[in-house]
C-alpha cells in the first residue's frame, strides 16, 4: 500500500534519492545518437531510440544503488509518439531491474478524464476484456488546482494496485510564490492549503510506515517551507526536486526528512545525467559518471540525516 | 498571431464551438472496434486504430461546420504510446481538413521542461538539424499553478509559430472552488488572481481582434464567474467546458462572449460523440448524429448571442 514499497527500497539501499531521467537529445552521447540515426534515420524514430539507449545505460549503471527513477514526460513527448514509446520502454526496463518508477507528468483533470490518466499511468486499460498496462509506473506527479475531483479518481487505483501520487504543493522554481505563497483570508498560504488537502486525501490510504499514498512535491530551493511542511504534514511523503543544478544542497533537503530519515525522496536529474562534465570524464563515460554522482549524492545526504530506519 | 486564426474560422462559420474528441473505447461503435481488433488484435494497437477511425468519421462529418476540435490527451494516453500515436494522427487529420486543434493536456512545469512541452505540442522538435512537428496542435491547455516560470516558456512559440494557450482559471467541476474560490488577503479569489496573471502574460501577445495568445479555461457551470471574468479580462479568449453533459446551457455560456459575440469558444465532448443515443438513432449513425447535435448547439448559441462580427 502507498509508498511502502518505495520506503523499503530506500531503507535497503540506504539511499533516499531518485534519478530524474529527462533525456534531452543534447544530453545523449554522440556515439549513441549516431548509431540510432544510422539505423532509424535523423527523425523521431532515431531520436527516440537514442533516448531509450541512453536511459538503459543509466539504469544499468544505477539500479543496484538508486531505488527509483523519475522520467519527466515532457522530454519524451517532445519526440512525438515515438518518444512516448521510449517512455513506455524505459518504465518497463527500469521495473525489470527492480526500480520504482515515478512518472513526472503533473497530470490534472476531473472525473472520468482524471480516471483515464490514472488508468494510463498507474492502472490497467481494459481492451475488450483484456487488461493491459499502458504505461505501468508506480507513482505519478499530479497538479491539484482542480480540487478533490481531480484527485479522488486516483484513490481507487492507488489502493487496489499499490500505487502512489505526488501532488504539487510548493514547487522549486523562482516564480512558484506568485500563486503558491499568496495568503488566503484563512491566514494559510495557498501551498499550506494544498498541503492540508494532501493530508486529507491520504487519510484512507495510509501505509504501514505512517505515510499515505498521497505524497507532495516540495522543492529543495525553499528549505524553510520544506521544514514547515514536514512538521505540518506527518503522513505525506515528499518528492523533493531542486537539489543540485537548481541550487538545493544536503543541508536544505535535510528538512524534508523525519527523525528516522524517512518521509522524502530527493531528485537529481541533470546532476546525474550530465555528471561526466563535472568529473573531467569523456562523454563516453556518462554511465560511470552518473553512478559516481549518485554515490556522492547518497553519501552526502546520508552523512547529513544519518541511518534510515523504519 | 494569437487566436486570430481561430477567431476568423469562428466568424466565417458563425459557430463559436469546439468538438471535444475524448474517445473512450466505450463510445466507439462496435463495428469499428470489431474491424480494428480483427486487423490488429484485441490490444492497444487495435484499440488505438479504433479511436482514430472513430475520430476520422467525426472530423469528416463536422469539419465544414465546426471550426475546431479539442482532443483530450488522457483518453489517448490510456491506450499507451499507440493511443498517443492516434492523437498525433487525429491532429494531423483535423488540420488537413482545415480545423483548428486545441490539445487538452493541462500541461504544466517549469523552465526547460515547460519548453519541452511547448515544443512537443505547439512547436517543432530539432533532431540533428531536422525540424519536425511532434504533435503540431494550434493551442494547448495549461495549468498555471507554478506561476510565470511555467507560462513564459510558451510565449516565444506562441508568437513565432502563431499558436495559443488556455490557462486553467475557473474549472467546471464541482470541487473547483476548494482552491480556486479561496479568498486571498488581497481580497481577490485564487481564480481572479490567476485570471489577472493571464491578462498580464498575454500583454505582449495581442492579436488583431484584441485577444491575446494567452486564453483561459472558465467553466460554463459557473455562469456568474464567467460573466465576472469576461468583464475583468478583456484581452483573454475563453475556452468554456461544461456545456451539455456537465449541465451548462446556452444562457449560461452567453456570459462568456463580448458584445460582438467574440471572446469564447464553447466545448462539447460527450454531447457530440454520443449524440446518437439522444436522437433515437443507431450507433452506426454516430457521425450524422454528431453533426445534427453540432448544428443544434451552434444554432442554440447563435440564437442567444446573435451574429458574430469582428
Amino acid at each position: 500500500m502507498a509508498f511502502d514499497r518505495l520506503i523499503e527500497k530506500i531503507v535497503k539501499m540506504q539511499n533516499p534519492t531518485v534519478a530524474g531521467l529527462d533525456p534531452k537529445l543534447d544530453y545523449v552521447p554522440a556515439s549513441i545518437k549516431e548509431a540510432c540515426f544510422a539505423k532509424y534515420g535523423k527523425n523521431l524514430d532515431g531520436a527516440a531510440a537514442a533516448l531509450f539507449e541512453f536511459n538503459k545505460a543509466l539504469i544499468d549503471s544505477l539500479c543496484d544503488i538508486v531505488p527509483a527513477i523519475k522520467p519527466q514526460a515532457a522530454y519524451y513527448e517532445m519526440y512525438g509518439w515515438q518518444g512516448v514509446k521510449a517512455l513506455c520502454d524505459t518504465i518497463a526496463y527500469a521495473k525489470s531491474k527492480g526500480m520504482f518508477v515515478i512518472t513526472d507528468g503533473k497530470r490534472n483533470d476531473i472525473g472520468t478524464t482524471m480516471e483515464a490518466y490514472a488508468t494510463a499511468h498507474l492502472g490497467t486499460t481494459d481492451v475488450a476484456g483484456e487488461q493491459i498496462d499502458a504505461f505501468g509506473a508506480d507513482a505519478l506527479t499530479v497538479n491539484g488546482y482542480l480540487g478533490t475531483d481531480g484527485i479522488k479518481p486516483l484513490a481507487g487505483i492507488c489502493s487496489e494496485k499499490d500505487k502512489g501520487i505526488f501532488v504539487l504543493v510548493k514547487t522549486s522554481n523562482p516564480s512558484s510564490g506568485e500563486l503558491q505563497d499568496m495568503k488566503l483570508d484563512t491566514d494559510e498560504t495557498v501551498y499550506e492549503h494544498m498541503g492540508r488537502m494532501c493530508e486529507s486525501w491520504g487519510k484512507e490510504l495510509l501505509g504501514k510506515y505512517g505515510y499515505s499514498a498521497v505524497g507532495a512535491v516540495v522543492g529543495a530551493t525553499y528549505p524553510e517551507q520544506l521544514k514547515e511542511m514536514r512538521a505540518k504534514l506527518p503522513h505525506t511523503f515528499f518528492l523533493v526536486p531542486g537539489y543540485g543544478a537548481q541550487g538545493g544542497g544536503a543541508e536544505d533537503v535535510k528538512n524534508a526528512f523525519d527523525e528516522n530519515g524517512l518521509g522524502a525522496i530527493i531528485n537529481s536529474s541533470r546532476g546525474i545525467m550530465c555528471a561526466w562534465k563535472k568529473q573531467n570524464l569523456t562523454e563516453a563515460d556518462f554511465a560511470q559518471a552518473a553512478r559516481n554522482e549518485a554515490v556522492r549524492m547518497r553519501d552526502e545526504i546520508i552523512s547529513t540525516i544519518g541511518k534510515i530506519t523504519v
